[in-house]
């Protein structure tokens, strides 16, 4: 049985200002929850239908479990068809490891307004084995629940870090650790030197990375189109963009 | 002032029924109708606001242009600000250039069903110069407004063809024009020979390549994942997918 206070909470996590209140966000279905046990995150609560208990029971020991009836799942879950589970964790707080940082490559994320695209790119991150990515208060909020949703699980073990990107570049920048973005005027990605190590910023879906930031790039890279007429698409969707970036970076020995 | 008949049009052209009984689909915001309006799609009418006929009178002179207000296009717009204008254009039937097909890649789509991805793949198609994207009937409509959105104008574009997969498959597969598919277990794109003609399978979000196909391809392609740990990521998104894949094919000399 839901209290009312509680569903109002649940219903309340769609927001950045009351994640941040309660310091918890939302996981829907079966997938992720099941991700979610199987992480090191702190489980505050799970909400889910008695057979999902039962077929669970194992992996429940230490968690605080609540049977909800379908009528009550409908009025905090955003699925389409409902989803037999949902689960309330705790927002963690990574400390940055700034050596394992310096050594591999992190993604720096400058305005990403759709928490779809942020979700994918963490998504594409997890899969290229990139540990960490950085965000700007402009970027949407990876506990966001579509965010989440989109990133398959990846927000379970890739870190993100909001802070202030100047700062970070400024701080790790040197000739051993370049700072790579992402324009339609840089570089050719295919016929450029890459590194194993450093920062690739990605930018804003409509303005691309800002011209603070562009100052601070070392590297300016480019997709190029292979489209034969002019008037063909602008640009790639960021997550696309972002996808095809890194396995540039990691397809070379 | 718009008719109640023709509201009730727009409305129900978000589904593939009262799209096909009409021959019509709907083109949303001033970025993708400027881009309907240079296309050589036949347009059927124009909804916009007065301000953005007075801007665009110059390029309107055949088209049949309406004006209506806001109220009116909150009841036809799926945009949360409303856009300034709304287009409806008539569904293209494309001749099948198989001349030209025989001598590029294509794409071949296996039950792509999230209108947004499919918008994706067009837009990446786009990108890479792809001119033509085979679906089978379980993959979402490109004419769904959701689809045309993501595509970002790719739609005017890239020629896209609703058909028996196995059909054109078997009539066209031969030696020098090798039909790849993208599996979770195939070889190391990377590592693979690849060519400038051919067909590349995509399959479905959650159960890619039906059994069926995957006997017709004749070599199955994988993005390797780089991530340390083995409970990563189980696979990309598959707009994702489809831009690493353009890009390895394409970035080759």
């Amino acid at each position: 049985m839901l209290s009312k206070q509680l569903t109002k909470i649940v219903q309340n996590l769609e927001k950045k200002k009351f994640r941040e209140k309660y310091n918890l966000f939302k996981i829907e279905g079966e997938k992720l929850v099941g991700e979610l046990l199987r992480s090191s995150f702190k489980i505050h609560s799970v909400l889910a239908f008695p057979e999902w208990i039962e077929r669970n029971r194992q992996t429940l020991s230490h968690v605080n479990v609540m049977e909800i009836r379908q009528r009550e799942m409908a009025e905090i879950s955003n699925f389409q068809s409902l989803p037999e589970v949902i689960a309330l964790a705790e927002i963690p707080e990574y400390d940055r490891e700034d050596t394992e940082i310096r050594q591999t490559l992190s993604l720096v994320l400058n305005g990403i307004q759709d928490p779809g695209n942020l979700g994918t790119i963490l998504r594409v991150a997890d899969w290229f084995g990139i540990r960490h990515v950085f965000c700007d208060t402009d970027c949407a909020g990876v506990f966001n629940p579509k965010c989440v949703q989109a990133s398959m699980g990846a927000i379970f073990r890739v870190k993100s870090y909001y802070t202030d990107l100047i700062s970070l570049i400024r701080n790790t920048k040197n000739e051993d650790f370049p700072v790579f973005g992402t324009f339609l005027d840089g570089e050719n990605i295919y016929e450029s030197k890459l590194s194993n190590r450093g920062f690739i910023v990605m930018g804003n879906e409509g303005k691309g990375i800002s011209e603070e930031i562009r100052q601070w790039t070392d590297r300016k890279l480019t997709i190029p189109s292979f489209a034969r007429n002019e008037c063909s698409t602008e640009s790639l969707n960021v997550g696309v963009a972002t996808g095809i970036i890194l396995s540039e970076f990691k397809r070379r020995p």
